[in-house]
Order: structure tokens, then C-alpha cells, then sequence
């Protein structure tokens, strides 16, 4: 490296540093000094969880019995660890006290919500059954349930989202999110960890689906690519920002299917049973039982001229 | 760790190995004891084949003569035993023998399908070439074949969905969908590996693209970001399950255009030279050199109202 | 392996050889005794970049002051090493000297355009805060700054963008593109290192966007998953061949907002503050503070007949 | 490459391919289409079995009740499948039976050596225990227990070879020998799988000690750094090649202690109780109790001339 | 796996599970609820010091001025957060306190020492620097300093022996013994860290060498391969345990020079400028400038007969 | 981090990049603007030479005909280039062009003499075929051909020697060296790579043998454990600098046996046949078949009162 190089690297680099020091609040962390989660090494947790949810697919012994047992459990009690940590972290990350490790308070809460989550992976994994189930059911293209385990992105999405969502149910901060955002890098599939999904849910191909934060979906329901369960605009407070956390998304209720790439905005409710079309963009409640396809929806008025926009 | 919180984890491991035990089909393989493929030693394998492939873009050494054919053939070599074991295992898992190894049948028919497998290769590469050569016809932002052979989501996708439909066509269970469904989750674009796709096919962009399982595709055809090649609907046998592996998606003739986001769906059929508008949605056939966009899709009816959904 | 299976391996090798030798132009790199830029290299390179843009969120040291200066200082000199390595491999590549390292013309632009790079560092540190404000105040649902910087794809892909347009702007062949295919990959966004884009600018969802070539975007811009920003069609020249490089994407002014789903094309003019609607489909330049919804879109015309296809 | 570099390449392959092909035995295996056995994961199976004899040295999870019982079973069960691979190719690289995996004998046999090894590891354990105190007892440097199984190597060699000798016990080929030659390669601590060696055994700095393959050695016997218990010489069969197996190294009896670089030739004994001083050179045997410095060594007629050469 | 298999191998996790609770006390940590220090970490940040240290030899840049700064000052941070990490896990092992996180006593001592720790090493540098020149003056086979810093591995030992001993003066237990272990397994050369060299000592070859706690070593020494440096014998305490720490080792006056194979046992002082011979054993003290030579030891009288055993 | 331990960081940097800028020579390569060599690459360049020279024992495919020249011929072409780097760094490392990569000369020399070292492969790989068979007549308790090259020490030692000697022999600076001390650090053997050794040379145990520079070994020569080749003085230059390269070291005629712990020294001829026993120290020329004790040495005054010290 030449002189002038080193004279611009140098100049960089104190370019970076002073403008981090004094400048712009979102380049970095309030609290510098406090860790933030490791989205690495959570995700390596959550690959832990989905051996231990499907065993059979990914170790190589035998599963039965006392060894299926020693190796569930330590699998298990990795993922506890490396959880709990990733908890901790997400939790002090805005608590007042100087050293978390002396606040009290804190301590408890991350031991109480971690084993509080381990103990709803049993649940996690009988709705998870349900819904490789309804994907046997929902593609004429599955041939065996080993391949939609294996193949199937709407299960890896399911899995991430099935998690996620428990830690979200205790208000842990940023790990769900961290957790359902690599379901989407992998998958196109982007749920929300806040969304309350039914048993038996089945997502088909799924790149470009998008699922709201407060959307609520019955069971057993099935939605192809690209459909868009999403809100139609938001309130802003005195300050121009969007309020945070008001309900704006659709109820789905049981039964429902949407079909690829239709587009359902708003806190409107789709009545059990109904088949929404492909491309249909719906913006109005519709009853139990109905269908609707693009020329209906244009029709009946059920997206308003001026709306979703 | 605590008293309690050993309990917990004890408790949730009694509760997840008992339900495998005595409950869901869905969430273990049905004979544990065999060894499902192994998607990562697969993909590895694919990667390999990748190598053979485009040899010029992965390696680093002089690739003429001599030593082309040293490197060619070595990693040609590794590709083959892992996928040979893969094949075993993909073969064996419903075998009834309880010793594969001791199965001359299986054996004899995993050496066979590797091998035709390996010799349709110099074919697939030869197919390979038409579609980087139709990128670089078709899309005015590609300046070189490097660039296309490096950079474009649709060559990797094509690569993975050539391969895979060769193991397909020999009848291998699980390892053609592993293998697209790892192109899927980079690329966002789902092929699955039973389509029949022609030479110089161009996926441009590519994320949302989905083509089903028995499209037949011709040479020349050229689509873009989000156009599914679907089903309508699917019959039911008399359990409530649909009926697998009928004819149920499009027939795109050669050298057909379809923009962005058109949806296609059914065993229609696309005729010759035909251009489909972006956002289309199409659920019947078109003549040879027909241009079909949004507005004359609803006036000639070619999407019946109630189908599609 | 056996005898037969050992003369298939290496019929497949010499077809494969003697393929490559005097067939097919796009299998392999004109010049193979040259590298190409190493995606790897290039790639580990732009996450070294991350690290330096966003410290706080990486590392895990305290970070500030002087080992603020020699983390900054010291992850940016492995990337600049990286970084020239590959400038110099995508320079080289079509160099007509035989040894590249003795083309000094080569070699001084090598420096030059590095040395260049680097130096934009900081303002493209300052714009990317810019993105993670305008995100902040996009999404209801977005909880902190450090939500959006872990998260969100759309961030991911922005810093990517960003980071190659630089590149772009010096001429640096192929780098840009592989670095916006690699954001492609993980997130569904596809930027063309070419376009231009405005600061304070959020892509929400994101899995499905395309954004053009020559596409020209003002500042405060908002866009959500599945829009496209795309060309309608290409003119080619006497061979048949697109015709590079034309204008041909759409110019959006500032303040506008797109929603899913909706499809831009040509080098028309979306005017300032206007609002695309969802699933719009728009082939004419609307004036400032235009509001488009698909009725509308069908009623003023604003796609024509025919085109778009 | 040039063209030249590329000839001489293909030059040497053929050679060393030609070499191997039709003259020196000892440069491949006789059986090229076996499998030898994996070094590789050989080793780590040891290491896993290291983690499961010293749980708390190696874990960093709370070692009590029930999680202690899953990590400790799901690694052995880790380590049994590599062992048990591992013997299998061991026993199976000398069978007649084309397919090894089809002679029922090896088969069966695979299986019950497997076991009964790990039948041993209580014993084992309980044995290192006795060998760890030992050196603490031995050594006035040593701190505590701690710092003698996390840093002593005479520990390690012990660990290895008391793992090696149950493997050699069952007449297991080249698995021993790999196991503790690893050890040898990290401490300089060359001990036979074949020897027998007590409890309580303690090897201090232990660089250069060698243990012969007919080696016994009783309980409670410490040697220091260059200690040889060796062969004075060997007869040769009619062909001029050693005679294997023949008692031919030293018996060293209870509580018995070798000082530093002593050297202990041919099958003599060492009587209960003795010391022999550093640097001793002996070869014949000596009564319990006896002390043995250099200069008696040589009065005593301990060596005899012409002797140990 | 079979059932039977299935049983031994829960038979014996019973059987080292049980073992662990119950009986043998050096089989595992005292308290086991508290981490020990990990070897790998602390060898990897052993590893990251010899970088800063030796910068030209590991690194791959530029090592002027500014980017130098950067360099070592990064690899600096990171050694000392993983080094603080360790000298806390080392303090805290034996800590009444039940969370030794809330022990300020603890806490303060931590970062205290491994302050002064990083204080001491541009001495350890300088000293380094001595031993280096001593090496090239020593040995008439040394071409150049590099190749002395990159192969020698008498300068490997004496860097981690160096840094270990302003460990071992800070009383941090466990980790200096860690580091010489480990220089001991690559060189075979075994210091103990509580050892006093002065600079400019050379050890050639180095395999056997054995130097002892509480040995003191003065400037510019040379020693050979198999020199030990050792205890004669060792007072017992009432117990039977030897007495630790007791002055046991020789002192090694300035300038002396020791051949290969030599012993130097107990508390005895070579005067400065002496040369002992190869293989010579020496158990009382002599003059400044003796020359001692197998012959001469043993008619002077310089070992005893009795001793050294 | 707090405030104070930032400082003492910062001064800590500021004092070793200070020292290192002004004072000590051996601290940092003379040039440190030029690489120097690699040794994780050099050495990961041996270890493919190793698969090259023992095919069987490294790979797990069929090693017959056209396969076995695949993976042969890769793996040297890998090989190949890394070592011709290395080699390239290392001649450059000295070299007055300021820019090696434009000095022609050095350029030349670099490839012919890659070329020339990988001519040799062939003899260094028959030569080591008589060193394993030297092994198996001269252990008893070598059980076989795999068990010696999978197992002893002597023989991996052997393989790096033979290599390094090669690249000594073409006057290549410090790679040679970095190769034998690999072997060194593994194996407790340290052999100078400008030592001349002949066919069928076979070291058992090994740990703590030195063998120096100018040592010339005939064919068939066996050493133990601890045997010394070595110098017993060496004059200096009007510097006080020892001077480099006169021959020092012992020649060793065909068929001698050396025993363990032997120590010779200076540059004496043993004849042919010759046997030394363990331990003796010998610094006199002895006439072929000669038998040499301990105490033979003494009384021929085979080592001269006042030698070898």
C-alpha cells in the first residue's frame, strides 16, 4: 500500500468514527455498551428446535426409545442455552439498571419466559403436524410427508413463524422478528411474528406472501404465492409517525382459501369457507361461504375506487 | 441451571419423545431406522455438477487439455458417489427388504440410474448454453455471458431444475424436489422438477415465477418476475385427497412471451409465438401468435368468471 | 466402482472436455487463464462494509473512541485488499495485455477507483440513515431503529444497492451486479446496480420488487413487496440484439408512494407526492400529486391497449 | 500454465499412476476398492468419548441428574455409530467376502466389539480417576485436579491408551495403534495399545517416553520424561524379518519409579518398590525394593557389555 | 440399532452418570455450575497476541504507520476481551460467592490484572526480540530472522512461555499452565510458567527439553534438545502429599551453555559462563566458568551416587 | 469497556507499533511490503502431495485407471499452484526489483523450479516405498503395510524430509524448512532438510531425534528414539557470528544401526554396518561393523575428554 492509500483509508475511518460519534441516531445502537442479540447464533437455536421437532429428518440414528430421548434432550438443552442468553439480551437492551446482570428483575423474567417456551414446544409440534397434514391434502403434487418435511418452504416458514410467535406472546423484543425474517430470506414467505394463525394452515409456493401483525386466521385455512393479507393505510400521531400496534389487518376466517397473488387489505373479515381468486384485491368484509374472483370484486364494489392506495 | 428448570426441560423432552411415539404420522419418517437422503451432502453434490458444468467460473487454474480433464474428472467423481448413496437412500426408504444393502434389486438399480444419470450430462450442459445464450438475446441490461453465468438468478435456476428433472425422469423420490426447491429458496423462482422445459428458456428477474409439475414448455419461451404456469382446481378421489400426478397445467408452445406477474392456469394451451401482457390472467387456450393483455383477457372471456379460484 | 462404471465417468469427462474445446461460446470465460472476480471474496468483502457502516451491531465491543478507530480501521483495510483483488480481476478480465500485472494503465485505475470507493464510504453511511429513518416512520409496525437495522430486507438490500451503484458509477465490470444478486438472493429485491435512488428511501416486504436498469428515483420514496419499476419493451438492433444501455425505465419524484403489487413501465413520469395503488398497472407519466387506482388506471388509460406486453 | 508446465503435470501423473499400478506394494493398500479406516473421524470419536469420561471438563451446561444423563448419552451415541463404523472397516479390510457388508460373520462381529468396548468405559473411567489422583500425589507443581486433566499430557496419552488397549484387547486391526499415536503426536508419549498397565499410574513431563508392545506394568508406577521400556533386540524368522509378538519388553512390578531418560531393556523385571535412578541403563532384572543409581549400573554388571545394541 | 444395542448403551450412561455423582472427586470440577476456562479460547487469544507481536509474519498488508495501528490495535481487543473472559473464569472457580458476577472483589481483580497484563507487552516484545538475535547468534544453520520466527520452535515456547509468566505473576491460576502446555505439545519443549528466564536464551531443537517451576535462569543462555532442568526429590507433608512450592529447581547463571541430554537436578547454581557437556548429570553446583564434561562429572564427584533417583 | 482501560489499550498499541517502527531488527521481516510465505498454505500444499504419494490411504473412491489419474492429476494441479506461490514469496522475498512480479528473472526461475520439484515426485515416492518396507523388517510390531503408513511417526516425518529436501536442493529459501519443522512439531523428529539421506532409512519411535545439516546417511540405516546426528562446535566469524554452512555433522554409512538415546557428534564417519548402542556418546570416526557400548566408548576414548560440550 502506497502513502496516499493509507492517507485515505485513515481519512475514512476517522470520517466513520467522528460521524457515529455525533451525528445520526439509527446507525447504531442506543446503548453501545450492551450487547445486542446474535442473530447467529439464535438461528443456530432455532435449527437446534427443528430437530428436536422433527427428529427423524435430520439426525442419523436410530430414534427410538432412551437414545432418541438422550438426543432430544440434549439438542434441547443447547437450545435452552443458547435461548435463554439471546432472551437476556433482547430484554436489557432497554433496561434502565447499569448492569443487567445485577438487575434482579430482569434475571427472573428471562428464566421464567425461557422455560415458559420450552414448554409450549409440544403444542408447537402437534399444530406443526397439522399442518404438514394439510399440505398432503392441499397438493396433488406431494407424494409423501418425508418430502414435504424435507422440500416444502411453507413448513420451514411455519416452523420459524411457530416459534417465533411464542416468543412473541411473552413480548420478548426482536427475536421473533429476527426468527421470521429468515424464514422470509429463505423462503419469500414474510409473516409477521404477531399474527395469530389457526392449526392446519397450509401455504403453497409461497414466495412474495406477505401476513400482517395483527392479522388473525382461523384453521385450516390454505393461500397460494403472492397473497397479501395487509393493512390499507394508517393513522399517523401529532408527530407524522404511524401508530404502532392498532389492528389493520384481515380476520381469515376457518376454511378459507386465497388463491396466488390476491391482495386482502385492512381490518375486514373473510367469512369461513370463502374462496377468495387469483389477483382478486378485496378491501370489504365478505360473508361466510363466498367466492370471489376479480370480475365479482369489481362488481360488488368490494375494493372501493380510492382505496388501498 | 436450577432444580425447576431442569424439571421443565425434562418434562418437555418426556412430552416430545412420548408424542412421537404414540401419535402423529406426519412429524418423523415412517421407518426411522433407514437414513433419509441427506439434503446438505446433496446439495453439496449439485454444487460439484455446477463445477463440471461451468468449469471456467468456479476453479481457478488453467482450464485446457490436460488438466481440464484432471479437474473435470475428479470432481465429476466425488458428485458421483455422493449422489449414488443419496440415490440408495432415496430408493431404499420404502423398500421392504430390511437390509437394503442385502437387496440386489435395489443395488443394481441405484449403479444403473447413476450412471445414466452422469451420461445425460454433456446433454444437459449443451441445453445449458442455449438458455445463457437466449439471456443475453433477451435482456438488454446483460453485457457479457460472464455475467449472466455469474449473476443471473434464472441460469442457477435452470441449472438446478435441468439436473433435477433428469433424476426425475428416472422415477428417484425426494432428491429432484430437494434440489429445486434449494434453487427456489435462492432464487425465488419454483419449478418443479417434473415440467418439461425446451432449450433457450429465459427467466428474467425471476422472483414469484412458479411452473407446475406437468408444464410442457417449448424452446424459445422467454417470462418474467412473478407469472405462475398453475393449476385451476384439482379432482378429489373418493377420500378427500386430491388425485395425483394428472395433467392439469399449461402447454406453452415455442417461442412464447409472458410478462411480468401473469398468471396462467389449467391444461390450456399457449399457442406458438404468442405474447401473455403482464398481470394476465389466463384460463384458456390462445392460438399460435396471439397478444393477449389485461383488457382483451376480460373481453374475450379467455378468464371465465368463477374459474381460477 | 466397477469396470462399466468407470468407462461411463470417463466417456462423460472427455464429452464434457471436448465440449467445452470447441463448442459453446457462453459455457466458459473467453479468456480462461484469467480469473474471474471471486463471488466469495467479493461477498465476505461487502459484509466486512456492513460491519464498518454498522458497528454497533456486529461487533461486540464497547465502541467507542480509539477502538472504535482500530476495529473501523482495521475491518476496512481487509476489505479494501479484497476489494482491489476483484476491481483488478473485473478490469483484467477483457484487458487485451497479456499479463495484466504489467499493464500499468490497468494497474494506476485499480488503485484509483478503490481509493475512490472507499473515499464515498461516509456518504453512503449517511444515506443508508436516511433509509433506516424513513423505514422507522413507514411502518406501523417497525419497534426501534434496531429492529429495522436487523430485520428488515429492505435495509439489507438498500446497503447492498447502495454499495454497488458506487462501484457502478466507476465502470467496475460485473462487481456491482453480483453484489446486488447477492441481496437478490436473500431478500426477493431485485435493484439493478445502474438505477438511481433517492436518500430516506423504504421498500417494505420487498420479496418480489424490480427496479430497472436506468430507473431515476427522488428522495422520501416508498415502495412495497411485488412492485415492479420495469422497461416495456426493447428496440434491437440489426443482429436482433437488444440495443444496451437505452433509457428505458421509469423516472419516480420524489415523495411518491408505490403499493404492492403495482407495475411501472417505460420511461414515463411519476410526479411528485403522487400515489400508485395496489396491483396498479401505469404505461403513461402521471402529474404531481396524482392519486392512481386500478379503476382509475382503466379509465384514464393510463395503460394502453396493447402494450406492456 | 503454460504448455510446458502442462506436459510435465501430465508427465508425472502418469508416472505415479504407472508406479502404483505394477510395482511397490507398500504404497497403497492391498485391497484398493476397501474402505481403510477414517483417521479423521476415528479421532473425533475419541474426543467425544474424552468429553463423556470428563463431562464437567469439556460441557459448559450444568452437569447434574437428568440433563448430565442426555449429554453424556446422545455423545456416546454419537461415538458408537463412527466407532462401530470405523471397526467395521478395520475387520473387514483383510475379509474374503467380496461385499463385506454380506458376510454375516464380520457383520455380527462389528456389532458385539462395539458393544463390549462400551461395556468397558465405566471401568475406564473409574481407572483414569486413579491416575489423575496419582498425579497429584506425583507432582509437588500440581495446583489441583482441575489443572491436571485440563493441562497435564501425561493424562491425555493415559486417556488414549487406556481407550486403545480395550480396543486391542478384541483383537481390533490399525484402531489402537491410531489412537494412541495421536496421543504421541501431542505429548511425545509413545505407548503400545498392546502393553498392560496398572491404576495409579503417573507419567510426569513425559516427552520422548516410550512403552513397548509386551510392556507390564503393575499399579502405582511413576516415570518421568525419556523413559524407554523397550526391546534389547529381536530374533528373525527364516525370511530375515522380525519375528511379531514375542515377549520382549520389561515387566515393571507395583509402586515401582523410573526417573527421567532411564532406559529398561529386554523381558527382565523390575521388583516391586524400586527406584531406578535418570539415565539408568538396565537390562537385567533386579529384586523389589532395589535402588538403582548410573554408577551401580555399571558396578552391578546391570549391563552388560555387548547388551542393548 | 437393535434393542440390545440400545440397552448396553443406556446401561452405561447409567453406570458414567451414576460413577460422576456419587464416587470419584478428580473425574470432574468441583463446581460444576461453574464454566472452567476453554482452552480453545484462550489459545486462539495466545494466537491473536503472537500476531500482534510478530505483525509482518502473519499478517498479509502493509505494516506502516496508521493501518498498523489498526491491525494490532484490533487483534488487542479482541485478545483482551477473550483473555479477560478466561482470567475471570480462572478467579472465579474457587470464588465463595455463589454468582460471581456480583462479586465486586472478583470483578475488580479481573479487569486489574488483565490490564497490567496488556501493560506488560511491549516488554515481552522486547525480551522476544532478544531471544530471536540470541537464536541467530546460536545456530550456524539459521539463515535469516524470518526463518527463525517462522520455524524455529524454540521462539514458539519461549512466546508462550513468556506471556504465561506474567500470567503466573498476576497468581491467575490454570491459564498460564494452559499456554506452556500447549507450546509443549507442538515443541515438546515443557517450561513451567513459573519459571525466571532472562533474556536472550536460545533453546536449539528444543524436543525433551524439561525446565522447572521454580528454576532461575539468567541472560544469554543457550540450552539444547533433552536438557532437563529438574527436582532431585521432593519433601512430603504429613499426608504423604508433596510440599508444593519449594525452591527445588537449579539457577542457571548468565552465558552458560547446556548440551544435549544433559540433567541438572535440585536447588544447586551453575556459575555463570559454564558449558555442560551432552548428556551430562549434575547434581551439585559449580564455579563460574566450569566446563563439565561426562568424565569430569563423574570423577568430581558432581553427582552423587543415590542421588537423582 | 471504561474509559481506563481504553487508555492502557491505546498506549499499549502506540508503544508496540512505536518499538516496531524504530528499534528491533528480528521483530518484523526486513520488507514488509512483500508477502512472505504462507505456511497454513505451504503445508495444506504438503498434505496434498501426501494424498498424491499414498493414494490409497487419503481417498475413499476405487484408485484404478483413468479415476485414479483424475484424482491424482487434481489434486497435484492444486498443489502446484500453491506451492509455486510459495515458492514465488519466497525467492521474492529477498529480491532488489521492487516489484517482483516484473522482475523476469525471478519469474523464471520460479516455474522451472516448480516444475523440476514436481518432476521428482516419482523417485521421492519409490524412494519412500523402501523406507516402509525398511519399516516392516525392522519392527516387530508392525503388523502391517497400512498399519505403518497410517501410524509411525517415522514414516510422515520421512515424506516431509524427502519433500523439503527436494525444494532445499534447488536452493528454494524457507520452505523447506517450514515443511520439516511441520513434521518436527508432529512427530518429535526434526531433520534438517539439507541432510542427505539414503534408501530404506527407517526411524522408529522417534521423539527427540536430531539430525543435523550436514549429515550424510547411507541406504539402509536404522535410528531409535533420542539418537543426536549432530555438531560439536562451531567456529565463528571475526563477528562472533557462527559461520554458516561448513559440514559439521556425522557421516553414516550404509547398514549402520543407531540406538536410542545415542548421541554423535561432529563430522565423524560411521562405517558400514556399523551398530551403536543406546545412549553411547561417540565423537571418533569408528571402521565399518564396528559394535559400540557405553562402555566401549569410554574406554576407546571414542568421545575425548572435553569434546562435545
Amino acid at each position: 500500500m502506497e502513502v496516499t492509500e493509507e492517507v485515505v483509508l485513515s481519512e475514512v475511518v476517522a470520517s466513520l468514527v467522528a460521524f457515529r460519534d455525533d451525528q445520526e441516531r439509527p446507525m447504531h445502537p442506543e446503548e453501545p455498551q450492551r450487547n445486542l442479540p446474535s442473530r447467529d447464533i439464535l438461528i443456530e437455536a432455532v435449527e437446534l428446535l427443528r430437530l428436536v421437532l422433527f427428529p427423524g429428518y435430520c439426525g442419523s440414528s436410530a430414534l427410538t426409545g432412551q437414545v432418541a430421548r438422550f438426543n432430544v434432550g440434549s439438542a434441547l438443552d443447547r437450545a435452552r442455552r443458547d435461548i435463554q442468553e439471546q432472551v437476556k439480551r433482547a430484554f436489557c437492551f432497554h433496561c434502565k439498571e447499569p448492569d443487567p446482570s445485577r438487575c434482579p428483575e430482569c434475571q427472573h423474567k428471562v428464566v421464567s419466559v425461557t422455560q415458559s417456551f420450552l414448554s409450549r414446544l409440544p403444542e408447537v409440534r402437534r399444530v406443526l403436524g397439522t399442518d404438514i397434514q394439510a399440505a398432503y391434502e392441499g397438493d396433488p403434487a406431494a407424494k409423501s410427508s418425508e418430502e414435504i418435511v424435507l422440500c416444502y418452504p411453507g413448513i420451514l416458514a411455519m416452523t420459524n413463524y411457530r416459534l417465533a410467535h411464542e416468543l412473541h406472546k411473552f413480548e420478548v423484543p426482536l427475536l421473533p422478528r429476527i426468527i421470521t425474517e429468515h424464514a422470509h430470506s429463505i423462503t419469500g414467505i414474510d409473516i409477521h411474528p404477531g399474527a395469530r394463525i389457526g392449526e392446519s394452515f397450509f401455504i403453497d409456493h409461497g414466495t412474495g406472501v406477505v401476513i400482517g401483525e395483527t392479522c388473525i386466521i382461523g384453521k385450516g385455512v390454505r393461500i397460494y404465492q403472492g397473497v397479501t393479507l395487509g393493512a390499507k393505510s394508517f393513522p399517523l400521531d401529532e408527530n407524522g409517525n404511524p401508530i404502532k400496534g392498532i389492528p389493520r389487518h384481515p380476520i381469515v376466517e376457518d376454511e378459507v382459501v386465497v388463491y396466488g397473488g390476491a391482495t386482502i387489505l385492512g381490518r375486514i373479515t373473510i367469512g369461513a369457507g370463502s374462496v377468495v381468486g387469483g389477483n382478486v384485491w378485496l378491501t370489504h368484509s365478505v360473508p361466510p361461504g363466498s367466492k370471489i374472483t376479480q370480475a365479482e370484486a369489481q362488481q360488488k364494489g368490494l375494493f372501493s375506487q380510492g382505496e388501498g392506495i
